[in-house]
């Protein structure tokens, strides 16, 4: 919460996990409170049932189940929500769960069900990619708008996919690559992929980690170079 | 979902567990599913966070957790009424947290803050006792519904409280004995405390629990006879 | 536990789980005294951290993450053995983690580890194949005595893998399909396969699945028979 | 982890959460290698199963289920503890657990005879207060050898209970304060109590949280003067 409080000033949108792979039912209730409070728009970032894992470890389920866990923990984020005068924003799946959707049909299919059933128009979270054809053409077909997504902080494959965090250089720790990156995401530039050649993305939100030491200070330079710009 | 699916078409309103005692995401929308399809009145079921224990062990939380607690399980149950058209009907808080509510102040007061801040409107179901003036007055001022209930299959203490799970005849185990509780608190008759000697209550809602054998043959005599009254 | 009273006086193992996939703590205490007073010996029944999904839903652990689940799991079974005057006699691992132990020489290596550092001696059962070279060969490595299983109930496929339960046919429902199968593992000879095929295994322990309403009735039939023969 | 591996130098037993109230396997198998590792004598630290609250809300178990919680917990440490060639070497509850054990004399039964029946001679930890014949008493009863426990930076009653930490000054955050009641406690003298009143404790071990800022720091100094001393 102590990072929260600090970070939340300088996000348009934040993604609260939803007591499957991280957050408990008051930890949700305060966290919303704080995203009211300085205006940000709240994403409900659903995960496979794995606290221990924090949600990275894919789990074999089954796409009723995927739509059913999705569904509950979207209700549950936006109990407080409602509670607090507002509504769940989008939907962002967290960990394993995000990271299948670009490669698991039914998957997709399952999590495009949750949203559309739980609220039209409510839009799903996913990885923007090179290309993106695929989420269109599942989207479309479940009628739920689709937000892409870039990192700021994680390497990416030349594909476009993210590259996994088992490799040494998934995720950036040089503070002025997160800006390089994140800066030239956000004005539709190219930035340098794993291997270093130029791939460009093109995302409508933009993300950076909350869980390292230096994520904040970093956060801090995009916010002032981004409203500048 | 066996016994379920016989008993469904007997009641009227069905209590659903919300995944803190009992139940998983798949299971509240199946159960969901089958509510909607008889037509029956779904009530969410909430609990302190206990699966070991079924909801039945006193847990010492504060009021802000469990009112997000509450919050919580009535947001997940309600994405999937959404999700099947419909909306939880009124929250009727599952063991020692319902057990809680009548002697605590401040617990009571926590799961009406969470009903009012969830939906206006929105019924609390609480024990019928022979005087509910301080249920009265903390809901009224919450400005909450209640709902007044009474049990067809548990012993009373004389003063309209539940006798205690741990005394040897706190469950009725005679479906004559469960009949005849249950159609005397439906009509506004007395019936006989756990001493014999004649109690009246006056109670909206008559509750037969699912959890053992002879359950289902009771509630098809009850129903019949209700029907027929 | 009523079920468990049954059958516990009909078999020579049972395989307890572990508090990852079922039982609590209390629970576990129980079957291990219900165990000890038949004289059953007691299998340590490790699985993925999945009580939800029963244990049956693989989920993407790392090898070290597995080797400390089932030490885990093994040790806190244990101490109630110690408590009892009795000891772990096998390690078994459940469901999903069962079943990877024939298709991953890391798993099949972390599962090894733990229990070769928990005791010298102690027995891990695996699935009888037609061909166990690999897992021979993987035990004598850690220096793990093994114990080939065979199942009463379970369709085979022809390599004498279990045919997986999405399959229609996967569970044997005939009471005497099982009793058939089981003599036959039981006495070395061969069955019919899911195909109809007859296939051989070499078995050292037979099972038979205790979830099920035919299972007490089958294993009855299944004791007497091998008692006579 | 990393507080971990700076604290395990400057300690002679460390309590090691059992999953209940936090850690996983893994942290589990980790932290005992790490104490292994700097000569550090492992303590289990069972709590009520309570992930969310820490374990320091009490949860109304019965003593049968207390002392199956603690078997549980125990042996799934003393796994790893095998595993890395040692065994756990005593038992201190923690969280509302340890504090339901000067105030429950069921409870205090119940988990002496978890440390009685997991094995002859090991030690129960416990709360020194100014007077322990009570758990002496019961830890005769129970053959169990008792560990009495001071702590150098929480604030005490007068009758050597733990100031609870609900109120403002439960906790002591100035290191100058903590360094000295340390001391105190380690030498048998007096020391301030919540009013500054004397309070003179005779205590086996010195606890220091490590879950603060400023731990570190004051028990290097700690450690320096005790070595010294």
């Amino acid at each position: 919460m102590g990072d929260d409080a600090l970070a939340m000033p300088l996000v348009d949108q934040a993604n609260l996990a939803c007591g499957f792979h991280a957050a408990d039912p008051l930890t949700m209730q305060r966290t919303v409170a704080l995203a009211v409070q300085h205006g940000v728009s709240i994403g409900a970032h659903p995960a496979y049932p794995d606290l221990v894992g924090f949600g990275r470890r894919h789990l074999a389920c089954s796409p009723e189940e995927v739509t059913a866990q999705v569904l509950y923990q979207l209700g549950a984020l936006d109990a407080f929500c409602r509670a607090a005068g507002t509504q769940v924003a989008y939907v962002k799946p967290h960990g394993a769960l995000y990271n299948d959707l670009v490669r698991d049909d039914a998957l997709l299919a399952a999590v495009l069900d949750a949203c559309a059933s739980y609220r039209k128009g409510l839009p799903l979270m996913v990885l923007a990619l090179l290309d993106n054809r695929r989420e269109l053409e599942f989207a479309d077909a479940a009628d739920v708008p689709l937000i892409f997504e870039a990192f700021a902080d994680r390497a990416y494959l030349a594909d476009g996919q993210l590259a996994p965090r088992r490799l040494a250089d998934a995720l950036h720790r040089d503070p002025q690559r997160i800006l390089d990156q994140g800066l030239a995401i956000a004005q539709g530039e190219a930035f340098a992929d794993i291997d270093g050649k130029p791939l460009q993305l093109c995302a409508d939100s933009l993300c950076v980690h909350g869980d390292n030491a230096e994520s904040l200070a970093v956060l801090r330079r995009l916010r002032a170079l981004l409203d500048a710009s």
